[in-house]
C-alpha cells in the first residue's frame, strides 16, 4: 500500500498540471468571448437591434450538442454549461442595453417611490432618460405642481391604500396623463382608477419580489383599464426591460392570484407554523434528508426570511381569498376520518383521481425538478 | 432603419464567426480535459486510492475564482460552470471506479430482488464483484438452499411485509449471516429481525427513489441492530458506491422520518387535493406565475407522477404517523379565526415568532432557492 502511494504520488502530478493548464485556456478562451460579446452589444446598440435572440442561442446550442458528441463529450454536460455562459452574457448585454427609453423625457410620477418596489421602477425609468417624480406620504402638499404636466402616474403603495391615494390623486391629473398601479390585486384598483381618472388607465402586477435584481425574463401581468391604445408605449418599455408580459382581464387575474399567491403562501404558512408547534429539529431533519426535502423545507424557510406585512397584505386582500383558504382548511378536514380508520385504499383512489387530473403536468413537474435537485446535489 | 440593419447584418457576421471558433475551442479544450482525467482514475485504480478528493476540487475552486478575476471575468459563473465540470468528471470517476468490492465473492441474497429497490441494490453488488442471489415470492420454496452459506441477507420488501419475511426466513440462515433491511421505517423491523435473529443485525433507510441513476452524495441512514462490528463492511461498501452515511438509532429515524416523510407528502397530497377539487388551470396559472411557484407547484405535481401505493405505505406506516397528521389538521383549524375576524395582525405575530424560531434556517434557505430559481430561469 505505501509502495503504492508512492507511485501514485509521483505519477498524479503531471497528470494535474495539465489539467490545470488547460482549465487556464478554459479560461483565457472565456475571456476572449466576453470581449467579443461586447463588441456585439457595442454594435446592437448603434444599429438600434433588439439584445435577447432566441432563435440564434437554440441554434447555437444545437450545434455545440452535434460538435461535443463528435469530440465524444457529453451534449447534455455541454448544454448546462453553455446554459450557464449563454444567460451570463445576456444578462450582460441586458444591463448594457437597457438604457433605452421609448419616450424618453417622458414626466414620470412613482406615487410611493420611497418603498422598494416603486424605488427599483423609479431608477428603471431614470436610467431609461425620463423625467422622474417622487411623491411619499410625506409631501402630498407638493401634488398639484408634480401633476401639473405628467405623462404618466405609477401608484405603487400598500393593497389597503391604493384607493384612497387615487382618489386623492386624480382631481391633479391631466386628463391625458396615464394612470397605473402596481397592486398585486387588480378588480377594485382598476374600478377606482377609472371611476376617479378620465384619462387612460392600465393595471400592471409584477410578479418578484424585491430581491430580484433584474428584469430579465421576470413575469409581469398587465390588465387593461381605459384607452390601451395610449398605454401601448408603457408595456413596451417594460418588454424592453427584459420582462416577460401576460395579458389578462382584472377578474381573471385575481382568480388566478387567489391560487398562485394567496393559497400557496397560507398553506407554506401553515406548514411552519406546524413544524414551530413541534418544536421539530430542523437541522437534524436536513442531515437526514434527500436533496427534494432540503427544497421543500427551503420553500418554508424562504417564507419566513421575508417581510410578515406583505405576506399578511398577500394572504388577507380580499374576501374572496380568505373564503378560499377556510374552504382549504375544510377540504383538510375530510381527510380525519381516512386517517382515523387507517384507510389506504381510499388514499390510493384519491391519489390516482388527482394524478389522472394533473395529467402531463406531473411527469413534466418530476423532469423539472429532477434537473433542479441535480444542480442541488451538485452546489451544496 | 433599414441601412441600420444592413450595416448591422455586415459586421455582425465576422463577430459571431469569433464567438463559434471560440466555443469550438472550448470544447477541444473540454474533450482534452476528459481524456487526462481518464489517465487519473486508471492510475487511481492501479493505486487503489479513493475516487472523490473534496479538498483537492475546493482547492481547484478557489485558484479558478482568482485567475478569472484576474481575467475580468465574474468568478460565481466560473464557479458554477467548473462545479458542473468537476460533478460531471466525479460521476464518471465513480462510476469506472465502483467495481470494487469491499468482500468480493461474499454471498448476498437480496429478498424482493424483483423490485425496484431490490433490483438496484442486486446490480451494485453483482457489479462489485459479489455472488448474488434473488428471492422472490414466488420461489420460497428455494429459501433453504439459497440461505445455506449466505454472508448477508437484505430484505427489501414493502413495510407491511418486512415482519413476516423475517420471521419466515430467519430459520434458514446461518448464525454468522449479517440480516439486514431497506425498510422505511426503522424501529419495528430492527426489533423483528433482532428477535428471529441470532447473529448480526442491521438496519439501512436509503433516502431515494426509483429514478435515482447513481448512489453519488445520496443520502442513507443507517442504524445499529446487533453486532455493528460485523456489519461494518456492509456500511463501508455503501460509501465506497457514493453514498453519504447517516448514522442514527431506530427511536430517532422514525420520529425524523415522520416529519420528512409523512407530514411532508400528506401535505403536498393535501394541497394537490384541493387544487383537483376545484379544477385549478394549471397552465394558466403557470403563465401568470413567477419561477418561484413553478418550483412549488412542480414539487406538487411531482408526487402525483409517482407511485400511489408507495405513498399510502409512506404516510400510514405507523399509528404514529397517521396520529401527527390528525395534528396537523388540528393546527390548521386553529387559523380558521385568524381567517374569519381578517385578523392580519395575529398573523403578523405568528409570522415573527416562527421566524424568529426558524432563525439563520430561513436566510441560508432564501439564499439556496434563490440559487436554484435563476438554475430554473437559466434552463426553461
Amino acid at each position: 500500500m505505501e509502495k503504492n502511494q508512492k507511485k501514485f504520488a509521483e505519477q498524479i502530478q503531471p497528470l494535474r498540471d495539465e489539467i490545470d493548464r488547460i482549465d487556464s485556456d478554459i479560461l483565457s478562451l472565456l475571456a476572449r468571448r466576453q470581449e467579443q460579446v461586447k463588441k456585439v452589444v457595442a454594435l446592437k446598440k448603434t444599429c438600434d437591434v433588439p439584445v435577447f435572440h432566441p432563435a440564434r442561442e437554440e441554434d447555437l446550442i444545437s450545434r455545440l450538442r452535434t460538435r461535443a458528441e463528435e469530440k465524444k463529450l457529453d451534449p447534455d454536460v455541454i448544454e448546462d454549461l453553455f446554459r450557464v455562459i449563454l444567460r451570463h452574457s445576456r444578462v450582460n448585454q441586458a444591463s448594457d442595453m437597457r438604457g433605452k427609453g421609448i419616450r424618453p423625457n417622458a414626466r414620470v410620477l412613482v406615487i410611493g417611490g420611497a418603498g422598494q418596489m416603486g424605488a427599483m421602477f423609479a431608477a428603471l425609468f431614470e436610467k431609461s432618460g425620463y423625467q422622474v417624480r417622487i411623491l411619499t406620504e410625506s409631501d402630498w402638499e407638493n401634488a398639484p405642481g408634480l401633476c401639473a404636466d405628467v405623462d404618466l402616474v405609477l401608484v405603487s403603495v400598500p393593497i389597503e391604500k391604493t384607493g384612497a391615494v387615487v382618489e386623492k390623486i386624480s382631481p391633479h391629473l391631466p386628463e391625458t396623463a396615464l394612470l397605473a398601479d402596481l397592486t398585486s390585486v387588480k378588480k377594485e384598483p382598476i374600478a377606482a382608477m377609472c371611476r376617479c381618472h378620465k384619462g387612460p388607465v392600465l393595471g400592471i402586477h409584477p410578479l418578484f419580489g424585491p430581491t430580484t435584481t433584474s428584469l430579465d425574463k421576470q413575469i409581469i401581468v398587465v390588465t387593461p383599464g381605459r384607452d390601451p391604445a395610449a398605454s401601448h408605449w408603457l408595456v413596451e418599455q417594460l418588454g424592453l426591460w427584459g420582462a416577460v408580459l401576460v395579458q389578462s382581464t382584472p377578474q381573471e387575474h385575481d382568480e388566478i392570484m387567489e391560487i398562485v399567491q394567496a393559497l400557496r403562501h397560507f398553506a407554506t404558512f401553515c406548514f411552519g407554523r406546524f413544524l414551530y408547534e413541534r418544536r421539530v429539529q430542523i437541522q437534524r431533519t436536513l442531515e437526514f434528508s434527500s436533496p427534494i426535502y432540503r427544497l421543500e423545507l427551503g420553500m418554508v424557510g424562504r417564507l419566513f426570511a421575508q417581510d410578515a406585512g406583505l405576506y399578511a397584505q398577500i394572504i388577507f386582500a380580499t374576501k374572496e381569498r380568505r373564503q378560499l383558504l377556510k374552504q382549504f382548511i375544510t377540504s383538510l378536514n375530510q381527510h380525519l376520518d381516512m386517517l382515523e380508520t387507517n384507510d389506504t385504499q381510499a388514499f390510493i383512489h384519491h391519489f390516482h383521481d388527482i394524478a389522472q387530473w394533473f395529467g402531463p403536468f406531473s411527469d413534466q413537474a418530476l423532469r423539472e425538478s429532477t434537473f433542479l435537485i441535480e444542480r442541488l446535489i451538485e452546489r451544496f
